[in-house]
């Protein structure tokens, strides 16, 4: 008897230019483009296993070993149920094909990095389930078709079906959303030098779902629409032309001005909402005095949802800036950048006065990863359910 | 010989519709108007005494026992001057007044609240300032006449020339500036219940000055233009007509909304400016779930530029409201209300996890005031002055 089973894992993305706000809550379509960098799948993936089986009594998802339910309407169900219809349009077009879409499918995800981080998962997340599906299916649809199914998993989950630098443009069709789509800006191979360093910040309290700090946003913000319409789409044009050109500078004032922007229409909220803490304040004004030091900005923070910063910068600077976080913000555990441990130190000419030296454990952790690929298949060996369908760590 | 000197004291003002940015530096000309709640005297105030003296070798101040220099062409040489040129035009119209309006002049200025608490002390003190030497030289001019010539020394000292609820209109005027002016929209007799609640708040580390700020935001952030365009307008008449009608709920939610805008675009700002720290935002969610317990706010925070809250809040109110801070913010003295010691409490159906409870000192002190009433003029035996016009505190 055949297994169809298909194991894939997908990449964690950042954004430069934020998501923040629906037009339309079902189809998931943003009020704005945004624009990501993809990261490396080395450091931070999510691994999924799809498999249909007529055996199987009800689709059946699990997430890092726990059952989570695939509620009716729910996002878990849409994707799940799309992706079963384009794999039916297919056996239909395709008679020889054997007829798998009526099968109950068995999911297993789990993700590399823990979610107490606060690092989000629900892109990488939906965009490997969508992948692994697609893969099970032996779908021809590309990853741009891909991407209008996981948008409606998780907005920017759209944005992990590519490597490199990724669009999603918003679209205008508002009735079926299927202009609202990822695309490649450049591939990882384009700018290889692009690395990040991720400061995890340990928060006290959990901050306003994405969700529903978003809606409240749409609703309530005087400024969030001046956003939308007058400054988003020009910065979605320079900061693809600071890309494409590998103007380092360019890139870093966009994505800083930018995440800077989406804290600030989330502090017009009313009431108002908070992701950043003191933490987040202090590592802006060390970086903010970092790039005071040269012509051109060498680093770019950017902040989602919560109070983790993500630093980009190119790899030339990389271990002097690990070590002016080390600096402020001692680890507890050894950081290891080129295989050479890095010690805390401050570049000449720093004002160290711009924050105080914290205790250990402020910041609970550095990854360092960079720009990455786009989804990739694995191997049968790296399958997450075993030879009855249910989760290795279960069996 | 004659003795020519006033003294005499003015108040604080915070603001409900915050002032953020100058279309025109060297004659503080605002982007937008503001309108703010003048704080009692018997709290807050600055006490100043000017005095014009024909031996005086030259302008002379001292500030809480100081000297402040007079730069040439600085905001205190700037008051004093257009002070001096009131007094002589009144010299010259009225033949039979003493010639005093050359006489050099010794002025004496004093904060009765710490530097150190944080508390702007420029508003206070320039009113203060003006109205001490339009006592001095017997001047005509209308407290709005006298505004014109405080916004020059600093912006929202304008509005500390009224007693209760006040309005500084932008004015269109370029050249002059002479339509920008500060006028009552209500005295604090209208509504006595206005009660404030200061808290003041520790922060390690000395924010951007207001002056410097609000350039980098003019120049720098995309969403003021909107804020002065298209929000600020619609605010100050719906803020004034809750004023005149004493809607608390309605006053209480456009000056947390303004509160929140201000600071949205200090974050807008590149590179960003932050004033609140991570207890200005606990204490936002305290009053925020306060709120939440009521059909309409009870409780109204604010913040200018610094960390400090006022909560703005009626006098029903008001031993709540003090309650529930000092719940999450234990202090090391006594607190007392209307004559009677405050207890830490939560209001019924509260939700305590708002809010971690703070150790003593996050705030470091409650200043418990009310709305209040304009410059006083006061006795000589208040004046700051001796006999030879020099500061008491230093002879």
């Amino acid at each position: 008897m055949s297994v169809y089973q298909a194991t894939t894992s997908a990449p964690v993305n950042i954004a430069c230019i934020k998501y923040w706000g629906k037009r339309n809550e079902s189809l998931i379509l943003p009020t704005n483009s945004s624009l990501s960098v993809t990261l490396s799948q080395d450091n931070l993936r999510s691994t999924t296993t799809a498999r249909a089986d007529p055996s199987f009594a009800a689709d059946c998802l699990w997430l890092n070993g726990k059952v989570d339910p695939i509620k009716a309407g729910g996002r878990l169900h849409t994707c799940i149920s799309e992706m079963k219809r384009l794999r039916a349009a297919f056996e239909a077009a395709n008679p020889t094909q054997p007829k798998i879409a009526s099968f109950n499918v068995h999911i297993c995800s789990f993700n590399n990095f823990p979610t107490a981080a606060g690092l989000a998962s629900s892109a990488s997340g939906f965009a490997a389930l969508v992948y692994a599906l697609a893969k099970l299916y032996a779908l021809p649809q590309t990853p741009e078709e891909l991407s209008l199914i996981a948008r409606r998993g998780s907005g920017s989950a759209c944005r992990s079906l590519f490597g490199g630098f990724v669009a999603w443009d918003m679209g205008s069709d508002d009735a079926t959303g299927l202009d609202s789509i990822a695309r490649q800006v450049a591939p990882e191979s384009h700018w290889p030098e692009m690395e990040a360093l991720i400061c995890v910040v340990n928060d006290a309290k959990k901050g306003t779902s994405s969700t529903s700090g978003m809606q409240r946003t749409v609703v309530t913000s005087a400024l969030l629409q001046h956003r939308i319409g007058s400054v988003v789409p020009s910065r979605m044009a320079d900061i693809e032309s600071a890309i494409a050109d590998k103007r380092f500078g360019d890139f870093a004032e966009i994505t800083m001005r930018d995440s800077n922007q989406f804290h600030a229409v989330a502090l017009d909220t009313y009431p108002p909402i908070f992701y950043m803490n003191d933490v987040s304040r202090a590592i802006i004004a060390i970086i903010t005095e970092y790039n005071r030091l040269s012509e051109q900005p060498k680093a770019a923070y950017t902040y989602d949802a919560g109070p983790n910063a993500v630093i980009y910068a190119l790899t030339p600077n990389v271990r002097e800036i690990a070590q002016l976080i080390l600096y402020y913000f001692p680890q507890a555990e050894k950081v290891v950048i080129g295989g050479q441990e890095v010690q805390a130190a401050l570049p000449e000419g720093f004002n160290e006065a711009v924050a105080k030296r914290w205790e250990v454990g402020s910041v609970k952790g550095l990854i360092h990863t960079r720009v990455g690929d786009g989804p990739r298949v694995l191997s049968n060996s790296e399958a997450l359910l075993n030879a009855q369908g249910i989760p290795k760590t279960l069996a």
